[in-house]
């Protein structure tokens, strides 16, 4: 994520000589700084957690697993409900029916006519757009000043903003964030049908859907999917649906199947650094530090477990 | 781009219905509102323009033309060379090289050991990643704040930010900009390898790389290659790389082969009105307006000439 460089690396290690022998004048180079690999490498044991398997979901695909994590902390009642869902097979065979460039790729029931019906699952719940300031205990703010919120930051994890005058706190709408459709009515989501972004975060969406959680890993697999011809991006023709063989609840697949990532604590010194590393770049490929990150560009490190 | 709604359009219908009929207590409804889409049928012809064939990219891949719309007041000396590189047919026949997720999709010369020798055009440019705000006469201001520069809006279509006190004007990164790729020099980018943005805006690359126009059509194109499991998302197998056809001026095509896109003009008082209708979502599906748009949200409408 650190460059534009060429792929010969011979030209590359020269361009770096040159660059430090001949800066431009009047441009000084930026000092070296940790980069954002330099601060992962240097982490310990202690700056990242393992996800909890009763709060991973894993959306299996044809090409592979996305790994997904939930956030019972913003949205208690659905991820509880799509945790049911899961468990009454309720996603198997299912498809991936929506891909909109920019904006998000979605799954659920490709059925208009003879929808699978639920078995213990709720078919609606309330919203929960926001929650109440005091249930988000994890809160660590950015310096960073944000135009859709009045603070924002990460919430062990997740991005999150939050407004000290309204008393409230919700999941921002970046880049991987997963998201429950629903149709007019702000209590007509389920769960049934998620949603992941895969453009520019539309921040605008932030309070007005239940956001549930966030890609691990496998993003990769849902962004490239061929966007739909078919209105917001839906797949206008039934075998272009990219079926769903099953989705699971980490805690019950049997543990040698399970994939075994960590993610970076965010309320830790480290994390701080990782951030930095990006708010402001050290040369010498970075000519100007950008003094600010935005809430959807900060870094949210994982690695997989060995 | 309206919402989540489902695929049942009756269902939908209904529950706008009970929308209407059975607000959520203490959540009034916002106001109906015209969208976007409103803003967009009730424009009249001079709120738009033609591209200039002469600053319009066709780049032919295997799945269809992505057309570029090339920015000569941000980059005069890389938008004629990029010319001149496109005239000598460098890019015939090189390839997508690179797909990184969450950021950029590159095209250039595969071959690291034979590169393809340029006949006229230059082989390396001094940088041009800001200009003297005076060169861009056509700037007009969006009110929102933004953290990554003092100002922000639209210059004839695209998105750029400005800073009064260093005089100094750029494009800024967000989805679907191209930009040219560079070794560690400031001074070692020519436009023979352009990147396009594929994820969520790294602004923290403006004032760091030349920055040469964006694309109007054919992002779904782009967007959904493969990512590429080598370093930054290059790929790793030769066979991975996605051959391009052809590089042409539009003014080079015949009439009757030209793409005839026409885009909003940015300072018009429809594009204010199309802004807006983001910026402040009427309902019924929106609950709450975010009172701000991002830079790299703001919509930027394009419309095939019949």
């Amino acid at each position: 994520m650190q460059g534009f460089s060429g792929i010969n690396k011979m030209a590359l290690a020269a361009a770096a000589l040159a660059a430090v022998a001949a800066a431009p004048a009047g441009s000084a180079e930026l000092a070296v700084k940790p980069t954002l690999a330099d601060v992962i490498k240097a982490s310990t044991p202690a700056d990242w957690r393992p996800l909890d398997p009763d709060n991973t979901m894993y959306l299996e695909l044809p090409a592979g697993r996305v790994v997904i994590e939930m956030a019972p902390v913003f949205a208690p009642a659905h991820v509880d409900n799509i945790r049911t869902l899961v468990r009454e097979k309720y996603f198997d065979g299912l498809a991936v029916i929506r891909s909109q460039d920019n904006w998000v790729v979605q799954w659920g029931d490709p059925d208009e006519i003879n929808r699978r019906p639920m078995k213990t699952a709720k078919s609606s719940l309330t919203g929960e757009f926001t929650v109440p300031l005091k249930n988000d205990t994890s809160f660590t703010r950015l310096p960073d000043r944000d135009g859709y919120a009045p603070q924002v930051g990460h919430s062990n994890g997740f991005p999150s903003a939050r407004d000290p005058k309204s008393g409230r706190a919700w999941l921002a709408h970046c880049y991987g964030m997963v998201g429950v459709g629903r149709d007019t009515g702000a209590d007509s989501g389920s769960g049934s049908s998620l949603y992941v972004v895969i453009g520019h975060g539309p921040r605008h969406l932030d309070r007005n859907i239940t956001v549930v959680g966030r890609v691990i890993a496998g993003m990769p697999l849902l962004s490239t999917f061929p966007r739909g011809a078919g209105a917001m991006g839906f797949y206008d023709k039934p075998e272009l649906n990219v079926p769903i063989a099953a989705v699971k609840m980490a805690a019950d697949v049997p543990e040698a199947e399970r994939s075994k990532f960590e993610v970076m604590r965010t309320d830790s010194a480290t994390y701080k650094a990782a951030v930095e590393a990006q708010r402001n770049r050290g040369g010498p490929w970075t000519k100007v530090a950008a003094g600010h990150i935005d809430l959807c560009n900060a870094p949210l490190p994982v690695r997989e477990q060995k």
